[in-house]
């Protein structure tokens, strides 16, 4: 999202995506920057409002293409750090730390950093003042009354924008569907509890590794309990490691476990938390789910926790891992319970109003969440005409608000897209034509018809030969095989001198009649691509 | 499931499987029946526990090679015979109706069915009588104590066998990991009224076509508020008719209104309701979301509620289709809430404790669920352990139990798997090896170079061609495409005059070089695929 205002733009988070299952061979998808690029000289900066990977992922990409002064809390950058440093862009870029409460100034843009709760810690909401106007921007939340660290939700400077008057509310729907209210972070503690309690040999958990407010729970309980904590994984390792340095974690004294001395302690002295909630191949979970990780073998008796959300499409996944875990013989604790051993981040219906009520808005904006939630959120605020509230906008990507003083409506459309990247290397663009040549090939594979034309006789050399993978058992010496060589054969001879000379032509009657064929005798719709060669 | 005592086998239910998102252009899977197929003298019948696809979806490709007898109620034999119609397999088919409380004996076996409670009418459990003792399985069910047909869960039974004795239960796993009690499907009563009570205009309900109970209610609430009711969508006008004509659903009088009378209808008293809750792209109600459907046209103000569980991997595409109807001005009611909009079928824990309880079985085998659930489920039996129940065994698919005086153990395994089909037909297996094809394809497509070797001289003829799909933009004339058609050539000419001679041995060479290359330049793996032709 950017905000502009005359010449003067500002960026407000470069998140990136995990694709979905149609992007085939797509590993992430990030934002086009293209609106952003063809107006570089106009671009001031980059306002974080937490460190997720769908807020800050998109940041190398973003800063390949514009290096421009980025803002954030401590811990947020201190994770954008990490991510710049994977693509060798650390040292030129400009971060700029901002602490809650503080007010920065860039071009016509005042911009004040509001503390929110959050799954992850250092969250933001920010308060934008324009020359026409505040622009309250919530990042993702949840209004958490009890969040473990005990630094609370800051209602108060929003309450104050409110009773000042706000223009423009951007608002979190993730969770607009929930009735109520999401739990508190600290509502997986008596889970936790029990867990501990009762556990007779080692307690593993798998979480996220920014679920700092979760592992400072279990550090607690652990020494509480008088077990030593392992962590495995490598986000998990250099979160921590982040967490601490910047005091944001609290690890009591000799609670730390090496990971290489896991197995020699004794089993009921240990608690280990693992990166690896969603049945990543190569994450540490996944690996220890099938014995395959150097310094962590499950056993008969051991509890493992999967203490996260599962991300949509991760079902099957997170699945096979569990089932792995449980043929091991440790017992798995996950789903849905109460007490529960996950809680949302983000902020159910009630929350929301009480957000919508604080800062009533001229104009309502929900943002982060599907098309149908959005139109949720939107219909949710209408109770506030009587305070104000005068319009609101569902916007799809692209789509621009534009606010002057006689008021808000919707705008030019702006070009936007995805761009989809391949192996997480910035040069590894994958192009839309590509993905959808290889979703037509996973459907039903390809058939390549070779005709070798001589280039004095123009006559073609025997008969075609056919390639094919992924379509049938279409091998050398099938019947389907044989035939569909005739049909290539049969349409070389009945085509007419003229013809036979393009090649264009001839390619396209190929293809043509061996797809009639092909589709006729398999019901499939192989890709078909015949090629010419002249000898 | 195979229950074989001698020489006697009975088959339980034949299910099939929507494929995972791995199982690339494949539509439906089925069980491989190589075992009943070597032992098709010994198998006497299949007995069916209820109607969803889960359990009666793989018969007719069981039928096709074995065509036995089937035994289940008149609605799950309704099912079965639609989809025997469809494979032009009724014909010969051998049906045979029972009713709960009925035995029928098969050989060594005497079968009672007993009636269970689920979100499909005509559910049952079986009681199997064998010379060893008795076996039941519970099929899918919860433990409604409220169905809206009022016919309850006949507990009685399943008690007075678990009092006699029972040598072996198998148990619905499904839900294992929720706690409590699932509600009883009267539960979306109050939603549906408070829909039904501020709803302004039309309101369409997506459902499984099945769910003849959630059908019943809303034929009954539509009564009770004046609205006319329209059945959209194929399966649900066939579900309907049968269940209407069995008396399992009771059409008030005058209440439907034929689909193409929907829209000239005054929008506050009409009700419909749709098939296709996964976001399908031909159903119902992915059309009517796209405002392709020819008798519904969704307009501002209508209501449209999805009143389905979202079968995992099924997330993106439903979240595409409500996408879709909130752009056309509709509320969308999904997600959970509470009331609830949809209950789930399946026992959570205190009710599958409760069967146990009543059983209290010798052996215990949970099955219906994930490998980690059902052992979670047979960790849950052992304070049975006191009533007489000496094991409990987690099955992987293929492994047997063999139980016989002495008592039970793990048997042989038995040689099974999946069998893959491609637009559902019979004859549409789709081979492992052509799915890992498509695999490949899809990640990062193919580069198929092309030799013409001169039969004569034995020399090539030009530089290598070759072609590509998927993989990167790689046309002719790129400069990638040049480099590797040199790496071809070279290969070629650095190839001993003994190695050009064998063309498997130039093969090998050409891939393994150009997959080095390719390797290097883009980190991509593409199927790579050399064709030597001879003119």
């Amino acid at each position: 999202m950017a905000l502009r205002y005359g010449d003067d733009i500002i960026v407000l988070d470069a998140g990136m995506l995990f694709p979905d299952a149609e992007l085939l061979g797509v590993d992430i998808v990030t934002p086009d920057f293209a609106y952003l690029e063809e107006n570089r000289e106009h671009v001031r900066a980059l306002i974080l409002t937490h460190g997720h990977e769908d807020h800050i992922g998109g940041i190398p990409f973003l800063l390949t293409q514009l290096n421009i002064p980025i803002y954030g809390t401590a811990f947020t950058l201190a994770l954008v750090e990490r991510r710049l440093e994977e693509h060798e862009l650390l040292d030129d870029a400009d971060l700029n730390r901002v602490k809650p409460g503080e007010k920065i100034s860039i071009g016509p843009f005042s911009i004040e950093f509001i503390h929110v709760t959050h799954s992850i810690v250092s969250a933001m909401a920010l308060a934008i003042t324009t020359p026409l106007g505040v622009v309250i921007h919530t990042g993702d939340f949840k209004v958490d009354p009890t969040p473990t660290d005990n630094v609370l939700f800051d209602l108060h400077t929003l309450a104050e924008y409110g009773k000042r008057g706000v223009l423009l509310l951007l608002s979190d729907s993730t969770n607009v569907d929930r009735p109520g209210y999401t739990a508190s972070e600290r509502a997986v503690q008596p889970r936790f509890e029990e867990i501990f309690n009762r556990a007779e040999r080692r307690i593993v958990v798998a979480c996220f590794s920014s679920s700092i407010h979760r592992l400072q729970q279990i550090l607690d309980l652990s020494a509480e309990m008088g077990r030593k904590v392992a962590f495995i994984g490598r986000s998990m390792l250099s979160a921590t490691e982040i967490a601490h340095g910047l005091g944001l974690l609290h690890i009591p004294d000799n609670i730390l476990l090496r990971p290489q001395d896991v197995m020699s302690a004794a089993p009921h002295k240990v608690a280990v938390v693992v990166s690896g909630t969603q049945g990543e191949p190569m994450s540490a979970m996944s690996r220890i789910a099938v014995d395959n990780h150097k310094n962590l073998s499950l056993e008969r008796g051991d509890v493992v926790v999967h203490s996260a959300r599962i991300i949509p499409g991760n079902e099957k996944s997170i699945g096979r891992m569990m089932n792995h875990i449980a043929r091991r013989g440790a017992e798995v604790v996950a789903g849905s319970m109460s007490p529960p051993i996950h809680v949302s981040g983000h902020a159910s219906q009630e929350e929301l109003k009480l957000i919508l009520n604080l800062v009533r808005p001229r104009y309502f904006v929900p943002i982060h969440g599907e098309y149908w939630q959005m139109s949720k959120h939107a219909a949710m605020a209408s109770h506030l005409r009587s305070y104000g509230l005068e319009e609101t906008f569902v916007l799809e990507t692209g789509q621009s608000l534009e606010i002057d003083t006689r008021g808000a409506r919707k705008g030019e459309k702006i070009t936007v897209g995805r761009v989809c990247i391949d192996s997480g290397s910035i040069d590894e663009v994958v192009e839309d034509m590509v993905i959808r040549d290889r979703r037509h090939l996973s459907e039903d594979g390809f058939v390549i018809p070779i005709i070798a034309i001589d280039k004095h006789t123009g006559k073609c050399e025997g008969l075609p030969e056919i390639v094919s993978r992924g379509f049938v058992s279409f091998e050398e010496g099938s019947e389907l095989m044989g035939s569909a060589r005739q049909i290539v054969a049969r349409t070389l001879e009945t085509s007419s001198r003229e013809e036979r000379t393009d090649w264009g032509v001839m390619q396209e009657k190929i293809r043509a009649d061996l797809k009639r064929y092909l589709n006729k005798q398999t019901q499939r719709r192989p890709l078909i691509m015949p090629v010419i060669l002249e000898v």
